[in-house]
């Protein structure tokens, strides 16, 4: 370790609209050594995600912003290299939101020890926070029942691959959008039963009513802006909104009108239900025994979009506002003893 | 009955923004006979609702739309003058949705015998079909807690009126938005905490955000717009919107945006359910129980807008769009012998 330098992202200026990599700086400091009760970690994985954009602005926010100068913070995964803790041990595998970073000390209690099931970055995204989203959202938010016809938006997206894929395993109906011909062979592969790629569909609510002659039960929405305003005029009476994300607007710097159609959800007596996924962590221990079934049973598939070094990690956030990623974007940061 | 003349009104035309009287008609028309199985009813009470307005254009809606040239329909309360049907006898006091209308013949299916507990006007209002959307979209698709914080816009209205009560006589504290300082002093008069002025408040996220200094838990929202948008703004997290009415758009002729802030249900974990009444038919008997109870306990009162004469339907209608009642508008139209 002593040899070893640690680099990581720290936000440098707040983001006006789309960021640019000029919001952020890459820093080189020492290794940290752990103090008492304390572990090393050497991140394999950070995690980027277009929540974190809500945490580089400085305005009413339910989550606390990113303070400028400081090492960003988010979902990670490493090993454990030193540890001054009970709680782990060296060679231990953990997860943590000390991201956007390749070395970092914490309290061992700061850490969660995981035993890999799949590759580790896996754990960052179907395994991770990104497929509980999926599931939690679908399944109680969304509160799907089985067959229903069901409506993912940005469906080739790190949640959005997932949960197309539990709708298919509970016998729905499912079509996704898209913004490309590539995630939509995707999303085929997936079994998924139609696409609708945005940038080329024109009138989104006539290209929702196409596809769903019979109206949507179940809209799980990432996008918002007019996906969501499409979706509610197709929606069926008693359909529920799961409002898991709006990244059409993650970067406007005026906030954008609402959909002109929620007078809809009167007479259809339809439901929107924001929420984030701490809310559901209760369901975690029925969300690992599903995903294992459905891994064995080949129900579930996912895809990576993997970017190499520390230093890539703002390029990689930034794209996730221009759909660069297919499937999950996590940025390789360290070794991936585990695969 | 021979010399009797019935008086009904007709949709001439369908309404262009706020409706006219000239999208009327006043038609008198001869008594008409019951045949095997039917009855003759004498409507007292007519009610006109703001909903009626969705009826009256010929777009997409959930609802089939009036039809020009035929007698609008609407809740209404009568005595039975002449029966061929088991269901009913003569003197029986009926609800029906047989309203903008002096009197009608229909199936004894159609209508529906009740005894009156109040003044016959009462089972249109406050122990009819407002007061159960006010006890329904508060306790279900509300699900108000005990204690809670609500906000109920257009508070002093035929549902809001009742929804303070029912909020108050649960604990909870209250605040309802108004147009004037007459309906502020008659919700005042109800025990409800705080009223805001909504014509001279200003800003009206800023005077919520004042009177909820913790937050609001249950939105009660019968007006929309900005009524909702300002509602988002200062909810709590896990807070329900029950979407029972938009009044403020039900004249628009472009539909206006939506609230800018619903990304804020993500991060609080927010829930907007719309509802209509019928869905909710199950709770009725719960509904009429506490009501006795609490009209027995004096804690629940209401006021009605009464106007007279069938021919004043059209106005007393487009009234409820000015704010011109206080508590539920009915109309008049034949005698009250149950008083």
């Amino acid at each position: 370790m002593d040899n070893q330098k640690n680099h990581e992202i720290r936000l440098k200026s707040r983001p006006h609209g789309l960021p640019t990599t000029d919001n952020f700086e890459f820093v080189e400091t020492a290794v940290p050594t752990p103090g008492p009760g304390q572990v090393l970690v050497r991140n394999s994985y950070i995690s980027v995600d277009p929540y974190m954009r809500g945490r580089m602005v400085d305005r009413a926010s339910y989550v606390p912003p990113f303070q400028i100068g400081e090492a960003l913070t988010g979902g990670a995964i490493g090993q454990v290299v030193a540890s001054n803790s009970d709680a782990v041990k060296v060679g231990d595998y953990v997860q943590s939101n000390y991201g956007w970073r390749e070395w970092f000390v914490a309290n061992g209690g700061e850490v969660q020890k995981f035993e890999p099931v799949a590759g580790l970055s896996a754990h960052l995204g179907a395994l991770g926070m990104p497929g509980l989203t999926a599931y939690a959202g679908l399944l109680r938010v969304g509160a799907l029942k089985d067959g229903e016809r069901v409506f993912v938006s940005a469906a080739a997206g790190a949640v959005g691959q997932i949960v197309c894929q539990i709708a298919k395993a509970k016998g729905c109906y499912v079509v996704g959008s898209v913004g490309s011909d590539e995630k939509a062979a995707f999303l085929k592969s997936l079994g998924v039963d139609q696409t609708i790629n945005y940038k080329t569909a024109g009138n989104l609510a006539a290209a929702l009513a196409k596809a769903f002659p019979q109206g949507i039960d179940v809209d799980f929405e990432n996008v918002g802006g007019a996906h969501l305003e499409a979706a509610i005029t197709n929606m069926r009476p008693g359909g529920r909104i799961a409002l898991c994300g709006m990244i059409d607007m993650y970067n406007a710097t005026e906030l954008p009108p609402g959909p002109n159609n929620l007078a809809l959800c009167i007479g259809l007596g339809l439901t929107i239900k924001g929420f984030v996924v701490p809310t559901y962590y209760d369901m975690l221990g029925d969300f690992q025994r599903d995903m294992a079934k459905w891994v064995k049973e080949g129900k579930m598939k996912w895809r990576e979009t993997v970017v190499d070094g520390v230093d890539k990690a703002p390029a990689a956030f930034i794209g996730l506002f221009k759909g660069e990623n297919i499937g999950k974007m996590v940025v390789r940061v360290g070794p991936d003893k585990a695969v």
